[in-house]
């Protein structure tokens, strides 16, 4: 299952653009880190919104992808991003989580961290629904 | 108005690594576009869900700000993407618009179109919430 | 399609404890409206969020039903609203839309208008998701 | 704050025309449970989506209210839910909670669990956002 998520994950140029690496995985949670880097951040010279919307999406989906089967893929269907304080420090983690699997729909959720250190403070909730995809 | 947004947006490092352009600017009403990059894509080389959203954020983000009186700027409280169809195409764009100004909330949408030649299709739709805040 | 939506939402007490009726049904359109009885508000004595909710999302989901097969039913899987004036006046009324039907999921949205005589105004905008279910 | 929650939840007569009662009141954490009665269904028999959204909305919005000043009062701006799963039981039990308080948005979610006897099952999650107005 790792190495799946692994070799999916690499072949998603944005999560390259963004400096985006997998933290770990397991059954049901997927963590995302990515560093703020100079290119992904907003006027105010934080973290866009997309950086955090990007990594929480894609932890989401590959905790999902945790719970299917293997011949399986998964798709956002939607997602609903609540951004709780500017995406100031280093580096935002992305921890995604399933809350319900299901053949048809899974539903999750995302919670992203900005880590400047050994301070985090939570900056973004996201909540959504994956599709699983014949591969 | 059209100047302030612009020069505002040239300072979004994000939309600079996407390649992200602003097509136009009118009151409440500001379209955003962006190529897919070979640097923007996920496993299956269409565009990342999160190049819709960061583009269909934007174009809502500013098109709020065309509400808005000249000593504000304006940050996203809450969106929500429902994604259509892939990403596919040569390019993106995002047309934002207000649904209903305030002085202390603005209701925004956002439609995302994937374009090549003459043929468009609508990828991705964006409802949130957008927030003044004194620049 | 017109008699098999009426059954179906003749089935539904909620809609009678709300006082809600279909005012019309066409293909991707359904309107249903409610008065706002003297026992569906909020601590203001305007309409309480969930008769917007109710009749917006029931709307949007007797939408989807006209696009899908006659065998079909239509659960909400996810449904976000945002509320932009209260609920004051006699009666609201939702329009409900297909953006995009399929067969696996159809995206919606509704909007909810406060009607008192000829003066009507945008209440709440709802974006979702239905999903077929078979009878 | 009990006492100012419990007299505001009483004005609320969507509550009362479902059943709705306050369990319990605590720092930004708020129960509500209501039976799902005969005139709260949706076509097959179950609760009607409208009556989780209705709880957690109200759980939601009086969890953020515990965290304000004693002359505010709270508005829902926005609020996304997923439903998990079919609403059958006696009783839904929504539990609302605030995840950032703050003075311009409170950021909330509810969780919203059919309750038969000692089962439970979680049948809908908000997540969504408050505003403090003065009372």
């Amino acid at each position: 299952m790792d190495d799946r998520i692994r070799s999916s994950f690499a072949k998603q140029s944005m999560m390259q653009t963004l400096g985006a690496e997998i933290e770990s995985v397991a059954p049901g949670e997927v963590v995302i880190t990515a560093p703020i880097l100079p290119g992904s951040r907003q006027q105010h010279d934080v973290a866009h919104a997309a950086l955090s919307f990007a990594i929480g999406d894609t932890a989401a989906g590959y905790a999902a992808l945790t719970m299917m089967p293997e011949d399986c893929e998964v798709m956002t269907a939607e997602m609903k991003i609540n951004l709780l304080a500017p995406g100031a420090g280093k580096v935002l983690r992305a921890t995604g989580k399933v809350i319900k699997p299901g053949r048809r729909l899974v539903i999750v959720t995302a919670e992203v961290h900005a880590v400047t250190g050994e301070k985090e403070k939570l900056v973004a909730l996201l909540q959504g629904t994956m599709v699983p995809v014949s591969a």
